[in-house]
Order: structure tokens, then sequence, then C-alpha cells
């Protein structure tokens, strides 16, 4: 941990990428974690792997055009499984299968490319820019249409068997629970998950009016609603419930929440915070902490560039 | 892990103890794993701390007399939290706060010491003497009163910031589901620690007479029983919401089930199995493994010596 965070006493430039289904965005960070320049694109996700790539290549051309300094490598965060470089079946990607893009990369480019998991990318980001540095052990979760977990465990991405590690979205909750996609019933993600969160509640969320989203039910909330501030408990609540679990069997005390929903932090924490003490051994109820990411929106490029800097 | 296997070339033997609530377990065993004596004794956990530790010391003489060879340390599991050599508030233990076995051992014996929690060595001695010799990564599970756990991840004891990790038995897999002693409602331990079972379930197991236990429950079952069929289907079910929950989340594919009611594995294990399938991940539900521990009896004492050849 001490040798990671010192090593790198001259400053070194990588460029980090963030695959997502809609955009690509891209930035040449520098070991500190300062962000020297960003570029933004569609990423045609919808057309196939080859379109995708060139835009990934249109983001790195454009990156590179008048910076006069030496790029170290490329750090790619995407969705999905990835393991030695091939990106696996992303979810929303149309016709891709498994694509070797470390390969690709570095013979076009002849520099190191690192490919990972876009969850780990942002537990990685935490974990050089954000909380952790303070935090030998979390975990980072993203909040928003699915529910995305990694793990640090002594300074460190904890990367399990088969680099799958941190789907904290199948855990069980609620074996009685709704449904969620995975077959799996009463998981976290069929609970706090964006789209099953509103469909589950949708009696209560009509009360606040039509095409309600969470960021509507966090205005409704400010303005002293009651409905509003049920619902947020609510989630509160069921993420309470999941951490406690993640708390309770690793020993661990500290949690960290990214995604769009983690904006709604103020309105769900206290009840979330509420449920951790009830439940958790004696000795984590004492002091835990469940924070919200302080990078949240650069955490993909950030993540992505940290895997060169590793 | 290569290393933690074959660097004993010689062997070396080692004093293990196994304290319980009502017997000490106590052998003199090598570095391979064979028991070359043994002894057991009551534990007085009723009376106090200083008659357990006559007890266990009692134990330690027994084994040594006439044993000829040199004994390399003191391995020591116990119950509840063990920090640094000191045992603390063992649960069922009379009037003990915190003691420093490890501190008046090696005073004592002039032997080193190693005091671990009983899970634990558990654990430590499937990894060294059971199935752990083909996995790397595994849980323990003990099932009986309680419900305890031990990591391995990577060859090794996860053990947590506090050296409280493994709780496995404080899970929730039900957040509206029974009480559970702790206060979490819920917890896998109150659904298939055994007075939770037995209590929740009364009204089917008084179909199968009074005073009704898990071996009788297996013996119904043994015999085509129905009911005692179902019953232990529902706790394989249990059992199996709350393996996944450990798979998805570490992407681990082997668990290891010791302690009193893994002796009806035969009758729980199809339907947890199935669960399992169910509900994990895909990379997961194509091969994993849920086993029953070769070394069950011995493993307290195996483990706790296990704590010396490490």
């Amino acid at each position: 941990m001490i040798e990671l965070k010192t090593k790198n006493l001259k400053t070194i430039y990588a460029v980090g990428i963030d695959l997502g289904g809609t955009f690509i965005k891209s930035a040449i960070v520098d070991s500190k974690g300062k962000i020297l320049k960003h570029y933004k694109t569609e990423a045609y996700s919808n057309i196939g792997p080859k379109k995708v790539i060139e835009q990934i290549e249109k983001c790195i051309a454009e990156l590179r055009k008048g910076f006069k300094q030496e790029i170290s490598g490329i750090g790619i965060g995407a969705p999905g499984i990835v393991t030695r470089g091939i990106i696996k079946y992303p979810p929303n990607f149309k016709g891709w299968k498994e694509v070797n893009i470390k390969k690709q990369f570095e013979k076009k480019y002849k520099l190191e490319t690192i490919v990972d998991n876009d969850a780990n990318c942002a537990g990685l980001a935490e974990l050089r820019f954000g909380h952790g540095k303070k935090y030998n052990n979390f975990i980072f979760l993203t909040l928003g249409t699915g529910i995305g977990g990694a793990m640090v465990l002594n300074g460190e991405i904890y990367r399990g068997e088969q680099n799958g590690a941190g789907e904290f979205g199948m855990m069980t909750i609620n074996y009685n629970g709704p449904m969620c996609l995975g077959g799996n019933r009463g998981s976290i993600e069929a609970h706090i998950g964006r789209n099953y969160f509103l469909e589950q509640n949708q009696k209560e969320i009509r009360k606040l009016g039509v095409n309600i989203d969470f960021e509507d039910i966090n205005m409704f909330a400010r303005k002293g609603n009651k409905t509003a501030k049920k619902l947020l408990n609510l989630y509160g609540f069921y993420l309470g419930v999941a951490i406690t679990n993640y708390f309770n069997l690793m020993d661990v005390r500290t949690a960290i929440l990214g995604g769009g929903i983690s904006n709604n932090y103020g309105y769900f924490i206290r009840e979330c915070n509420k449920t951790i003490r009830e439940r958790s051994l004696k000795t984590i109820r004492k002091k835990f902490r469940v924070l919200k990411s302080a990078i949240n929106n650069s955490a993909g490029i950030l993540g992505a560039s940290a895997l060169i800097f590793e």
C-alpha cells in the first residue's frame, strides 16, 4: 500500500478510457489524478465492435493531438466481464462477442494497454484519488440502473478466482422478494436498481405525479414531501441491510457510494446508517462509515488511467 | 501456498487445544496432520477462567507425559473473539472477561503459544489437512447451534480488520424473517441455527414425534419419511441462498461444511446445490462444489496445532 502510493515520484501520464453504452469518456491523466485534457464522444454501441473501437481510437487521437509529454499507457474500463484484456459480451453492446482490445491496441500504439471491468476501475479511482487514500479496506458501490461493486482489501482490488468479484447486486436480502432478471429472487439489485425500485413502489410514486424518476423523488424530498422521504428511507433501509451483510462477513467498516443515485445520499443515508447500527456486530456498529464518493463524475476515467499507474 | 505446504520438510510436533464450552479436546499432532496422542477433559466453563486454564494445563501435562520428541508450540482454538492471544468474553464461559492466555503459557512453558478463533482453526485444518489441499479459495462453514465461518482466500485465512471476519451466521437472507439474538432479523443463523430451525418448524416437526432433534429428522428421512425430507430440503434451500451470496460476491466456487448438522449432508445437499444453480452468476453455476468436511471430528485440534505449523 505505502509502496504503491509513493513509488511514482516522477509524474507520469496515461490515457484513461471510460467505455459506456452511450458515451465514451476519455482523458489524459497524470499520476497524481489531475485531468489534463479530456474528450467525449458517442460509443455507437448499437452498431458493432468495429465502430466502437474506431470511436475509442478517435478519442486517443484527439487527446494526443498537441500533447508533448510521453504517454505511459492506455487504461480502459469496460462494462461486463473482462479477462486478460478481452472484453466479453458487454451488456447493451450489439454484435459483440469477445474482443481482445489489449492485443489490438498494443500492436497499433506500441503502448501498454490494460483493460478492466468498469466497477473495478471506479473502485481503483476511489482507492488512489478519493476516500480510499484514507482507508485500506472498503467496498465501493455504484448505485444506478444496476448495482455494481468493487472490493478493496488490504489496499488492493480483490478480484476473485475469475476476475468476477464484487457482484454486490446479486446478493439476496430477501429470498421471497421481487424477481431480478438474473434469476436471483430478492437480490439487492431487484430492490434498489433504478427501474426495479421505481416499478415496485409505483403506487406510492404515483402520489408524486407521472413520469417520476429518482431525481424527482429527491426534489420532492427537498421540499419536505412525506411520500418522497418515505421512499428514500426505504431505499436506505435496503442498502443498509446489504452493506451490513458485507461488513459482518468481511470485518470491514467502510463503504463508498458512487453512481447516479448516490446524489440522493443526503436523503437515504440516515436510514441506511440506522439499519447498519441495528444489524451489525458489536465491534462494527461502534465505528463504521458510509461515504459519498468525492470523485463520482470522473471516477471512470481516473480509474481507467490508474490501471497504468499500478 | 506452495511454500506453506512444503517448507516443513522435517516433521515437527505441536500441542493442539480445542477449547469448547463443555469439553476440552487436546492432542499432540505432527506437521503432516497425524494425531499421535490425545486427551479430553471437562472444561468447567461454568466455574471461571482460573479453573478452565487449570484444565488446559492438565491436558498439556497428560500429553507431554512420556512424549520424547520436542514440542514446537501450543496452538489453541477458542470460541468468540480472540485478538493477539487474548480470549475475550467467550460465549457460555462464566466470569470470563479478557484473558491473555498466550502471555501466561509462554511464560510457564517457554513455548510459542498461538490462540485463534475456533472457526478460523477449523478452516485452517481444512486448508492444511482436508479438502483445502486441493482448493485455494473456499469458505468453511460450521453448521450447529451457531453458524460459523472461516474464509480462505489465495491459500490463506482472511481475517478482516479486527480478526472478526467470517461471521457468516450474521448474513441477512430475509430482512422480514425470524429474529435472531444478535438483533439481525432474518439472518442465516436465525434460519438454520439448530434451535432456531427446530423452533420455527415445530409444527411440521411435531408430526414426527416429541423431543425431536436434528439426528432424529435425519433418521426419519433415511426411512423415507416425507415430512423429514421436506424439512431437510428447507434447510438446504436456506443454506444454498447464503452460500450463493458468498460465491457471487467473492467469485469463489467452493464451500466446505463441518459441524454436527453437516452429518445430514446427504439429505440437504441436493436442494442446496439446486438453489445455488438457480441463483448464482453464469460463470459460477457452471462449476462449483459444496463438500462435506473429511476431518470434521478432529478439525478443532488439527486446526489449533496448525497455528504452530504456519
